[in-house]
C-alpha cells in the first residue's frame, strides 16, 4: 500500500514560533519521513498575518503548503503572492467572491494529487463568511479530482468543528482544526476512513496565553480596556498532527498527535 | 508527604454519560485510590440541567461534588437541593447574587478541607455574569480557608481559560476547565504549582457532535433551522483528569488525563 | 403620476398586538387609501412565529403579504402554507436553500406588479444565512422582473442595515428595516429614490420590553437565568410606514412613519 | 416650578461632527434656553475617542458635560483629562475598578445639584463590564445625593435599554441610549416619571453608514475583509433631546426629540 505521510503543523505565533518552526522541521521532516509538511501561517507575523519574507522561509525550510484563516487579511504586503497561479499559501476558501488569493491548492506528492482545503468557521467568529458545509460540498463534486484531501478547518466552535468532520467522513482524507490555538485530543479516524481532530494546537511560546504575554490578557480581563496583545517570548512549542494517508483510497491510515519543544528531542 | 488523590470528570451527557459513569466510576475510583471525586453534571439530564434523583445517583456512585455550569438552571427540580446548606452541588459562583445555590463547596478529604470552586466564563457565552478573576480573588481572599482549592472554570474562549489560570497560579490547586465537552491535550502544572488543563472534555456518547447526534448537527449548520438537538446514543467515553495535590502546601503534584470508555479496560 | 400606496407594519407580537393590527387596519387602509398591506407577522402567535389561524386572520382584515424573520420557525404548523406556490406568506430569502416557504412574492397592485422581498440580517444575530446584498444582488438580477420592490430587512445591526439600503438604493422602491421593535426616527429618501428606515417598530403592547413584560426581562437582566419571556398585555401601539411609490419608475416618493395606538384616532 | 432645561446630543462623529455642533451648539441653546448641555463625545476624534483639544472646543462652545463610551479608550492623551478631580468628561461607570476616570459627574445648574451618570450595556457588546442594573442601583443608593440624574445609557441592545429605563423609572429623571447612531422615534415618560428615549442618534455626515462611508462599509459587508472604516465628510446633523425636569422632584416634565442639520434653521 502506498501511504502518505503528512506534517500538518498548527499556527505559527510570532518571532518564538518561526524560529521553533525553523530550527525543527528539518528533524520532524526526517523523523516523520514526510511526503508533505503542510502549515498555518496565519499569526507568523506578530501575531497577525504573514509576511513575504517570513513566508519564504516557510518555503524554504520544507514547509509545502502555508494554510490561513481569519488572520491573513492584516498583512497586505502577502495578498500578490496568495493570487499567483497555484500558489502554496491560501486562505480560506469560503470567504466570498472577490477577495485576494486562492481557498484550496493542488500539489504532487509522490505522483498522486494532493489536495489542500482550507476552510473557515462561521460560529462565534464574527465574520460570517459563506457556508463552509456546502462550500467544501460544492468543491469536492465540481472542482477537485484528487483523491487526497486535507482539509484545515480553521474554527472556533466544537460543535461546528464536529459537525463538518462527520459531514465530510468519508469524502476527505482529513479534517483538521486549527485557530483556537490549543491542542485536543480527540484525534480519530471516523467510521467512513475520514482522520479528524478538533484542534492541532499552535506553534508558538509555552508560557503564554495562546502565544501572547499572560500579563496583557490578565488585564483586559480585569478591565475590559482594549490593551494591545503581545507576542510572549519563551520557549517555543511545535503542536501539529502527523497523518498517513492510503494513497489509492485517499482514507486515512493513522492520525497522531505532535508536541515537540524546540528545546526537546 | 500526605497527597489528596482526586477525579475530576467533565460534563455527563444524558442517559449514555450517566450509563458510563455509574458503570465505570468505582473501577476509576480504585484504579486512581481517589480520595476526591469531582464531576460536572450539567447536562446529565437529556444534555439539559440535572434532575434530582439523578444526582442522588452520582452521590451513590461515588460522587462527591457534582460541578455545573450554564444549562444547570433548566431543570428547576434540582434548585431546592441546591439550596441546602453545604449541598455538594454547586454552580458557577460568579452569577448575580439572588440566583440559587451556591458556587463552592468545601468537604472534608483526608482530614483535610478541600474547597471546590465553580465559576463561569464571560467570553463568547452570551450571560454576563460577574466576573470571575475579580470573584475568585475576593472568594480567596475573604471566604476560603482551605489550603486545597480546585477550581472548575466551566468557559468556551481558550484566552479567558489560559487567563485565569495563570492569574490563579499559585493560589490554587488546580484550574480544570469544562464546556467545550472535546478533552485538550495541554494538562500541565504552571510556574506557582497550580494544574491546568483547557478542558477536560465530556462523559457521553463517542459518535456524536458534543454529545448529540451528528445528522440533526449538520441539518442545523446546513439550514439555520433551529433543530432541537438530541442526545446520541452509542458507547460512551468518560473523560476528565486524575489531581495528585500535596495536602500541606495545597499545590499539585501531577495531573493526567482521563480517557475511559465504558466498553473498555 | 401613478402611484402605489403602501402600508408597512412592523412585527406583530402577540394577542395585543393581533388584536389592535385587527381593530385598527381597515380604518388604516382607508385613511391612506392603501393599494397594498405588508405586515411582519413573525411574533403573531405567542411571540414566536405565526399560526396558519393567526395568518388567515391577517388576510381577512386586509393585510396582502405577510413577511417574517429568524423567529418564524417556531410554529411549524405554518411551513405548509408557506410551501404553497405564490403564498403571501413569506420567509427571509436569504436562508439556505431547502429550508420551508420563498423568501418574496410579486403581487399585482393596480395592474402593476410589485414584488416583496425579504431579507435577513447576518451581524449579532447568531445566525449565518447567506450574505443578503449578494442575495439581493441576484435576486433583482436574475429573478425579478418587477419595477416595484419593497425590501423587508430584517435584522439588529444598524451597520448592516444602512450599508444594504445605500447597496439597494436606486434598485428596489423602499428598503424597510424590522426587528429590534423600536421605531427610527430616520426614515428618508435616498438620492437614487430608495425610500429607507433602519427599523419601522412592533405592533404591540406600549408598556412593554420589545413586546414582553418588562419585570421577567428586568429578572433576567440581574440575575442571567434563562426566564421565558411573556407577552406583556396592555394598550398596544401600531407601528410601521406609509411608503408611496411612482408606478413607471419604481422610485419612492414618500416615506412617512405611522404610530397608531388601538386606542387613539 | 423651577425646571431645568436639558440638552442631550448624541455621538459626535470625527470632524464633520465637531463642525456642525461648534457651528449649532450656540443657537440650540439659545432656543432650548438650556441650562446643562451634555453630549456624547466618544467618536469626536477621527471617530474613535476624544482627543484633549476637542474636548477642549466642546467645553468652550457651551458643552457642560461630555459623556463617551466602549470607544473613550481609543485616545489615550484623554486619560489625565479623565482622572482629574470632577471631571466633566466621564466614560461608562461599570467599567470595572481600576480603569481611567469616573463614572458620573455632578454639576450645579441653576443652584441645583444635576447628576450625569455613564453607563454601558453588555448584550451583544463584546465588553462583559459589570451590572449596569446594579451598578445603577448601588450608585443611587449610595453615592448620589442628587435629586436630578440623567443617564446616558451606552448600548447596542433594545431589550436591555428598555429593561433598564423600566428598571429605573421613577428614580432617575431621565434614560437616555447612545451608541447606535440612529434616532428612535419612541420618546416618552415613563409612569414613574422617568424620560427615556432608546437611542438619540449620532451628530454626523447625513450621507454615511453610522458616520462612516458606505462604499467601505458595502465593501466590507461583501468580503467580509477587515478593511478600515472612514468618517464620511458630508452635511452633518445634530441628534439629542430636549429634557425638561422639575427641580424639585427630579421627575421629567417633557423630552423632545432633536434633529438640526448644520445647514438647516
Ligand atoms: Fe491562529
Ligand atoms: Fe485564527
Ligand atoms: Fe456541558
Ligand atoms: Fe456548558
Ligand atoms: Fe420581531
Ligand atoms: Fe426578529
Ligand atoms: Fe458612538
Ligand atoms: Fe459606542
Amino acid at each position: 500500500m502506498k501511504k502518505i505521510s503528512a506534517l500538518v503543523l498548527g499556527d505559527v505565533v510570532g518571532q518564538p514560533g518561526c524560529r521553533a518552526l525553523f530550527f525543527k522541521l528539518p528533524g520532524l521532516i526526517k523523523k516523520y519521513k514526510a511526503d508533505l509538511v503542510v502549515v498555518n501561517g496565519e499569526n507568523a507575523s506578530d501575531g497577525f498575518g504573514i509576511l513575504p519574507e517570513d513566508a519564504e522561509k516557510f518555503f524554504s525550510k520544507g514547509v509545502d503548503v502555508i494554510t490561513t484563516g481569519n488572520h491573513i487579511w492584516q498583512k497586505r504586503e502577502i495578498y500578490p503572492l496568495m493570487d499567483k497561479e497555484n500558489s502554496s499559501i491560501i486562505r480560506p476558501a469560503n470567504y466570498p467572491p472577490g477577495v485576494p488569493g486562492s481557498g484550496s491548492v493542488t500539489v504532487n506528492v509522490k505522483g498522486e494529487d494532493v489536495t489542500v482545503l482550507n476552510l473557515l468557521g462561521r460560529v462565534r467568529m464574527g465574520m460570517p463568511v459563506d457556508c463552509p458545509f456546502r462550500h467544501s460540498s460544492d468543491f469536492l463534486k465540481k472542482h477537485n479530482k484528487s483523491k487526497i484531501v486535507i482539509v484545515d478547518f480553521h474554527a472556533e466552535d466544537v460543535m461546528e468543528k464536529e459537525s463538518l468532520a462527520w459531514y465530510l467522513d468519508g469524502k476527505v482524507s482529513a479534517v483538521v482544526g486549527t485557530h483556537t490555538h490549543v491542542q485536543t485530543a480527540d484525534e480519530r479516524i471516523l467510521p467512513g476512513g475520514t482522520a479528524y481532530i478538533t484542534d492541532i494546537g499552535m506553534t508558538g511560546p509555552k508560557d503564554s496565553v495562546i502565544g501572547t504575554k499572560p500579563e496583557i490578557s490578565i488585564e483586559r480581563s480585569l478591565t475590559q480596556l482594549p490593551l494591545k496583545v503581545e507576542v510572549a517570548d519563551n520557549e517555543s512549542v511545535i503542536h501539529g498532527v502527523h497523518l498517513l494517508i492510503d494513497a489509492e483510497s485517499g482514507k486515512a491510515v493513522s492520525i497522531d498527535r505532535i508536541v515537540q519543544s524546540e528545546t526537546g528531542e
